[in-house]
Parts: structure tokens; C-alpha cells; sequence
């Protein structure tokens, strides 16, 4: 069944009477078309029983059909209102009440509810974010080759960074050459704001890359990723230049054994959260415990940080087809900070790793 | 009176019990605390007689009080429910009941408008967007001191770009390189996604830079901006690659009569929308009315695209301190495409330009 087909019959077996989802990574994994229409509105009407349309500035039209949206597009101009369009489009099909409409309940701004309100007095909404969670948390063959593909560009990048570190060269030169040499790959977006951070600024979970100056001995963190053909990508790696002392070593090779033990663990039928907490004890058994404040990672696909979230609370379990990060960190103020992270995907023997840079600890330069 | 003073001058004033502002850009404005959260809860809550206080993820409150914030910070951690943490600190105020909250309805989710009505049974919500666009529509000294230093690097930008174009060179090599060397300079990130646009791809409006070859006799358009102090820029310039011909010139000079045009008018009083209409006859007349798809512009300032919209329907008149951009464009299939684009401010003899690149045309190579 095509992934619309299972969206409408989720509306139908829950008794909605439509949903409207409009953020740009689930019409993506809906629809195949990719657009960020900012301010302007986009969006996808789906009913349990009649055709979906599709609403969108009228000059994304043809790159909609492009995509291959095959169903009616409603293409709207400035100076049109597009929910006088919707209004007549959801009339036409017969549908004049409704109790129940699914939404996009954690990204429709309040504004665009109200304007369903207007059409519909009386509704109630629905969140359909839940049912497009739980379909996107399993990735299918052609959606892995992608994230295949992007997480190798994530692991050039490291490759690119490393060689850029010269000393007295700055944060922000070094993030500027691995973005140059991704995007002369054809890389248009990275999949965050990255991050090159050296000596102490790595020991800020979440520090600003400037025109700190590389020294010997510092700690050198890269974390980064890209967007390719919808897909992200995402990487930590963290080096030493030139020396390492042994605080710094312990440092590392803590980060290591915890983030190797919490892979272990990877397999279908893991508790989620005992990712979390299978890294969190190593690092609290070596004296780190306060120095890991964030959790040990995040569901990546169409967006960068998706579902699930790998906190240790997470009673769910893992499934093969489910990729995320296994990122553990320990920052120390003043000393600097050391996280290594990977994509994993879990498959039927257990798991592989997409991105594959190497990640003993390597003393550069 | 200072911003946030004036916020809570406007609660009182309109009875609302509070203001919940999150979005990054309006709590940037309001506490000079830049910070994007992605999924975490950021916010801060504005009351007519109480001190505000604002809420963010623990790790990001030494920043809060780095940019200046000296109010209450609520800080929580990932297993924090940061709804029971702010009815806390809205009940220390005492304020119990609430009939009127004003939010950012365009910009705050379904999700965490249901939170705040679950805190506060039978509330009503009301747009505080309308007074913080009122307020951001006037740029203060300050204010614009940043955006010519970040209109100065979209110059840079484009310079950069004139000179990394060769024969055959593709569309993502000069993007990749144009961005290389702005982040050399220190730029994080760019306002919007970078466009390098040759040939038939400079004809659609939106096109996507890939890799496409330059050739003599192309039209080259670049659109492109960076975020610098939290201010944006946005710059368009078009140039001719090698040799133009009548057609490419007939275009390019419509474009350009057109946007000088609309900037002699640039000055206050003038209504709004006579700038897209001076502009819009001008191309109308030229014969390529069919060819101009977009409004004129729009306003600019921590986000790239703000209020106001520069259409013709708009009858708002011109302010001094008031900051948007001029971007006539003539968009032939097949042909390609000529935009030419400013950022102006509004001062008291007129207007000036904060982009500053010439725009004669230009044969380049």
C-alpha cells in the first residue's frame, strides 16, 4: 500500500474527515516533492475516501507535477486566498461537516488551525504527526541508499576537515573549507549550522564556531552533516593536535567505550532508553557523569533530529528499518570536550554504522 | 521606554493578562538572546505589572544572561516538563485566571497553543505579531548599523562570484565558492539558500543551482545574503557572461528602469504599493507584464523576509527607519531571467541603498 493509501486509511479507521499536512518534510515523504514555500502556504488535503489534493504557490506547480504528484493541484497567486480555494476544493468533494480533522499539531502555527476553524466551526483536531512518526521510523531500501549517500559526504567532510587544521588556523576557516568542498560536490544545504570547535570551545555541548586559533594540544570536535535529495546526514568526530595529555586521552577513550558498549546494543527488540543508559553508566563509572548533559541521540531521516527520541526514559523498542545517532559526549569546561557520533541503522543481524569514519583516537599533525 | 517595556504597555493597554513570545527572531529582538532551541521549548513571558521571565533548555541559560537578560530564567533539563515550570512562575505572579493571552499565532504551533489553554481553561488568544512587526518596522541606529555591515558582505558576495565565473564552470562551484569566502570572513550562515543561476535556469524564479555549465552568451543571476549579529542581507545582481544580445539587453534594461523607478519613490509618505505598481507598468509596458510573477519586495531585517510585504494591495505608507528590498524581475522560459535587487532604508531626505554592487550591465569574462 502507497504511503498516502496508509495515511487515508488511518483517517478512515479513526473517523476523520480529512487530514491537512503541510510541513515540507512530510509532504516530501508523501508526495516526493520537495519545497519550502516560507511564509506562503503549502499543503496536502487527504480524505479517507476521496482524492487528495494539493495546495501550493501556483509557480511550484509544475516542479509539484515533476515530482510526480498525479492527484488535482490547487496553485494559488499572491493575491489570491488560498483558503477560499481549500473551502471549494473540500466542498467539491462532498464533504460540508466535519467533527474531526488531523494536523500537524506540533508545527501548524495556531493562525492556520484557526483558519480550519473558519471553514469548519466546530472542529476538533487531531494530531496526525503520530501515524507519519511511526511510518517514517521505518526506512524502506530506496530511502537507506540515500542516507547511504548523504552519510558518506558527512564522513568526506570530517576527511576534509581534518586535512584543512594547520596551527594558528581558525574555527570558522576550517568549517569553510569543508563546506566548500562538500557543496563543490553538489551539496546544497547542510543539514545543520556546523560545527568546527577547538580546546576549550569543544567542551561547550553546544558552542559557536569564531576565530578561536588552533593549538597544539587542543581538542579538535567536528560535528556536521548534509541534505542530499531530501535525506540528512550526521557526524561527530573529535581528534587531538599535534599531542594529547592523559586527562584528554581518558577523556576519549571513556566517550569510546561508551558509545561501542551502547552500539552493542543495537539489535531488534532493544529497549530504546537502555542506549542511553548503557553509555551514561560507563561514563558516570569513569567520573564523568555530570559532564554528559544531553541525550545519547536522535532519529535521522528526512529531517535531521525525527523521531524517536533516544533518551533513556524511551520504552520503545528498536526495529529493523530504524536509523538514529549514537552520539555520547563528556565536556569539561576549560579542558575542551570529546563526542563521537554515528548513524546506525538496525538490520536483521543487528545493526550497521552509515557513516564510517574511523574513530580511535587519532593525534593529528 | 525600552522594547520589552513597550510590550508590556501594550498588554495593558489591550487587557491581555500576559504575552508567551518564542520564536527566535522576536526573542532575539526583545532580550538580544540568539538562540535556536529546534524542538526544545524557548519563550518569554511578558506581563503588563509583573517582572517577564524567559524559559530555555539549562544549558543555554549562561548564554541568556551572557546576551543580557536580567530578569528570572527558567532553565530546564530534558526531563523537565517545562508547562508545570512555567505555571509556577505565572502563579508566583499572581495571576491565576487569565481571559486574553497574547501569542505569535503565526508562529506558534497547535501543540503548545493547547499547552497554554490546558494551563488556563476557556482563554482566548490574541496576535501579539501586529505590535512586534509595528516595533521591528522601524530600525533603530543601531539596528542598521548592522544590516550595512551585513548588506556589505552580500557585495562581497557577489564580487566573489563575478570573479570565480569561467567557461564551463557549474552553477554549485561558484555557489560553493562565493560562501567558502564569506565564512572565511566569519559568516555562520547565510540568510537563505545561496542562488547561482546561468543561463535558462536564471529564467525560473526559483530555480536550484546544480550543474549546469556556464556558456558565453548566459545570463548569470545571483540571489544571495548572509545572517551577520543576528541582522540578514539579500542582494540580486544579474550580469551577461562574454556577449549579450538585444533580447538579453532589452530585458535587462527594462528590469533596471523599473527598479530605479520604484526606488525614486522610495521616500516617506509614499504609499506602499505604488512601488510594486511604478515598477510593474514600467516591465507592463516594456511588453513583459507576464513575466514579473512576484511582488516587488519585501521587508528585511533579523528575518530576511518580514513585514511588510512590498505588494501593490499594500496601503501602508513609507516610515523613516523602515528597511526592505526592490527586486523587479523579468523571468523568460527557455530565454532567462533578470533580477535586479536592493535593500533600502527609508531616511529623512528619501532613501539610501545598503547593497551598494553597481548594476549597470555588465559583460563579463
Amino acid at each position: 500500500m502507497d504511503r498516502l493509501d496508509r495515511v487515508a486509511a488511518w483517517l478512515k479507521e479513526n473517523n476523520h474527515s480529512f487530514a491537512f499536512i503541510h510541513s515540507t518534510p512530510n509532504v516530501f515523504y508523501l508526495s516526493g516533492f520537495y519545497t519550502d514555500p516560507h511564509e506562503r502556504l503549502l499543503g496536502m488535503f487527504v480524505f479517507p475516501e476521496k482524492e487528495p489534493f494539493l495546495v501550493c504557490p501556483g509557480m511550484e506547480e509544475s516542479q509539484a507535477r515533476d515530482a510526480g504528484w498525479k492527484f488535482e493541484i490547487i496553485g494559488y497567486s499572491d493575491s489570491d486566498n488560498p483558503w477560499e480555494l481549500i473551502q471549494e476544493a473540500i466542498n467539491k468533494r462532498g464533504i460540508k461537516e466535519t467533527s474531526s480533522v488531523a494536523i500537524e499539531k506540533e508545527l501548524l502555527s495556531y493562525e492556520r488551525a484557526e483558519q480550519l476553524m473558519k471553514l469548519f466551526p466546530g472542529l476538533r483536531f487531531a494530531s496526525v504527526e503520530d501515524k507519519l512518526n511511526q511510518m517514517r521510523l521505518i526506512k524502506d531500501s530506496k530511502e537507506l541508499e540515500m542516507m547511504k549517500e548523504a552519510a558518506k559526504l558527512a564522513d568526506f567532510g570530517v576527511e576534509t576537515g581534518v586535512k584543512a587544521l594547520y596551527e594558528g588556523c581558525t574555527e570558522m576557516e576550517v568549517l569553510a573549507k569543508i563546506e566548500y568542498e562538500l557543496k563543490k560536490k553538489g551539496v546544497r544545504e547542510m543539514s545543520f549550522s556546523t560545527m568546527v570547535l577547538f580546546g576549550e570551545k569543544a567542551g561547550q555541548p553546544h558552542g559557536n564556531p569564531g576565530d578561536r586559533k588552533l593549538k597544539r594540544g587542543d581538542l579538535v570536535l567536528f560535528d556536521l552533516g548534509v541534505v542530499l535529495n531530501g535525506y540528512t546526514s550526521d557526524i561527530t568526530r573529535t581528534f587531538a593536535y599535534k599531542e594529547a595529555n592523559n586527562k584528554q586521552k581518558e577523556i576519549y577513550e571513556t566517550v569510546l567505550k561508551a558509545q561501542l558498549a551502547s552500539l552493542e546494543k543495537c539489535k531488534e527488540g532493544t529497549r530504546l532508553g537502555d542506549l542511553d543508559k548503557t553509555a551514561r553508566d560507563i561514563i558516570s563509572d569513569g567520573g564523568y557523569g555530570d559532564y554528559f548533559p544531553h541525550r545519547i541521540g536522535h532519529g535521522i531521516g528526512i529531517d535531521v533530529h525525527e523521531f524517536p527520541s533516544m533518551s533513556q526514559n524511551n520504552n520503545g523498542t528498536l526495529q529493523k528499518g530504524m536509523t538514529f545517532t549514537i552520539e555520547p559526549g563528556i565536556y569539561v569546561p576549560e579542558i575542551g570536550g570529546v563526542r563521537i557520533e554515528d548513524e546506525i541503522v538496525i538490520t536483521d543481524s543487528g545493526y550497521k554504522t552509515l557513516t564510517s569514519y574511523p574513530k580511535e583516537l587519532q593525534i593529528i599533525g
